[in-house]
């Protein structure tokens, strides 16, 4: 075990790739390599990557990695593609690894797929913990990436330094983003497939859902006002731009003081996330009682309600 | 309050909204609200009705419940609209309803639009509470709308009797469902827009997805194959068949009692929720404490692992 967190700390990707596992599964193993690699971790820029199915987010990936390499070929980039699986999805994943063929051939590159079923709590858990094993074995950019979704906006802004929302247009008939309420949470708008038709509503639509939000967040005086680029990620075009504002957002997190608040932030989630874990085998371990489940049946029953049921819980 | 109960138990409307508002915000009086009525609760029929946005989901219920009032004037339908919300999705919502309109004027119909910021679980929690009132104030059928993305799909399948999953063509590259993992709860799927280009292929997707999700869920053996229904919601298009299918499925889960064991599980989803609400009281009540803001320090400065933070909290 200390051979292969050793071997991780060297940059032997092999060995990364099992620990990646082990931390996955959650078991003592696991446990005790985060334990382990924990101290070593805190340095890499975490970038989140969301926004609706069919924006592009794998392909516009690609392009900027690429590019951030082009910039600087010492840097070494990880990307953790996170898919809320189902026994569909297969082919889904497959395709985002396709589409990432390109970068995945890089010595510098790490891509890891993540395909949990379990609850979103427990996927944030563990990409977070995939997260540190990265910034441990010393990635300077990680890429998160997650399909932008019901409440996972939430757990991305919790995860990540910055965040980034891919858009394109013609998803839908409306902004994808407005009704699954991720635009709040974005550092960097990225408006892809920008040489489609409908680009100039989807931007003119985009750019005034963002004063509005200014207008409504009337408590927090951000400094920093989320731009919005346009790209082609498939010709890779906008993507020198796009990584040319992350290390820009990169160091006005760090001038402002926000990189160690977000850094706060995102420690007090996991605490809570492994917190709940807890909570949440409480649960099971008391659903076996014979008395739990009398106490359920008496609800299903009408005879006691939810609410006296937990209290006698 | 006791005043208040008997209103709605005798369907007064504004008795019922100013209840539903008390059960939303969760606090003592929504407590005693639910435990009185909780055991008049138990008959009605609870449809979920999910998709990805863009699917038409409002202007389907909308033409749902007219085909339902047309077969049985005598039925009274509630709709529970379910929002995930933001600050950009008052629009979002203001559409929703004026999709409704038609239905919204009909005396045995009622609408309750809910938009929650919390967690997904604070909003699962609520929406229960809610259709509680509505099936102790006599509704017969109430259709749960909701953006399915992400978790909500677990979700769904736990607040429901019957799951209406609303699929369209064109939404994106993929079809929505397959990505977000929710085709697996459907017992009927609703393939809206027919008349658009491209729903061939989108119904071909939708049955190779169906087989393919068969053929690995060897473990249960359902009777009920879900059908795939084409509609066109907004000219009312396949709604009656819809409303038949419903009522066929409803016939289904009695006679195979899926329909005590859905409730079981609605039940046992509940009574969990509000364990873990009590848990999350615990937590906050935590974090106001000297000793756990220091401990959490401790883990942002990487002194402490997350795990350890977790056996000392």
């Amino acid at each position: 075990m200390q051979a292969l967190e050793q071997a991780v700390l060297e940059g032997n990707r092999r060995a990364l790739a099992r620990l990646i596992t082990l931390v996955e599964n959650e078991d003592t193993e696991g446990r005790a390599v985060l334990d382990v690699l924990f101290p070593h971790s805190g340095k890499a820029h975490l970038v989140g990557v969301t926004g609706a199915s069919g924006a592009g987010k794998s392909t516009l990936v690609n392009s900027l990695v690429k590019e951030v390499l082009t910039r600087n070929p010492e840097k070494k980039v990880a990307v953790i593609a996170v898919d809320p699986t189902s026994p569909f999805s297969g082919g889904a994943v497959l395709g985002d690894r396709i589409r990432m063929r390109e970068i995945a051939e890089a010595p510098q590159v790490f891509i890891r797929s993540m395909a949990s079923r379990g609850a979103l709590g427990g996927l944030a858990r563990a990409t977070q913990g995939v997260a540190l094993v990265l910034d441990a074995a010393g990635f300077d950019l990680i890429l998160i990436e997650t399909v932008g979704a019901g409440q996972s906006e939430v757990e991305i802004a919790s995860l990540a330094h910055s965040v980034l929302v891919v858009e394109a247009p013609g998803l839908g008939d409306d902004i994808q983003a407005a009704k699954a309420g991720i635009l709040e949470i974005a550092d960097i708008l990225v408006l892809n497939k920008a040489d489609r038709a409908g680009v100039e509503a989807t931007e003119m639509a985009l750019h005034t859902m963002l004063s509005l939000g200014y207008a409504m967040a009337e408590d927090d005086e951000k400094q920093w006002a989320p731009p919005i680029l346009k790209t082609v990620a498939t010709e890779g075009e906008g993507c020198m731009r796009l990584a040319g504002m992350l290390e820009e957002h990169a160091i006005y997190l760090h001038q402002s003081g926000e990189w160690e608040q977000r850094d706060e932030k995102r420690m007090q989630h996991l605490v809570q996330a492994l917190f709940e874990q807890q909570r949440s085998r409480d649960w099971q371990q008391m659903l076996e009682k014979a008395k739990t489940r009398e106490i359920l049946r008496q609800v299903t029953r009408r005879e006691l309600s939810p609410y006296r049921a937990v209290e006698r819980l």
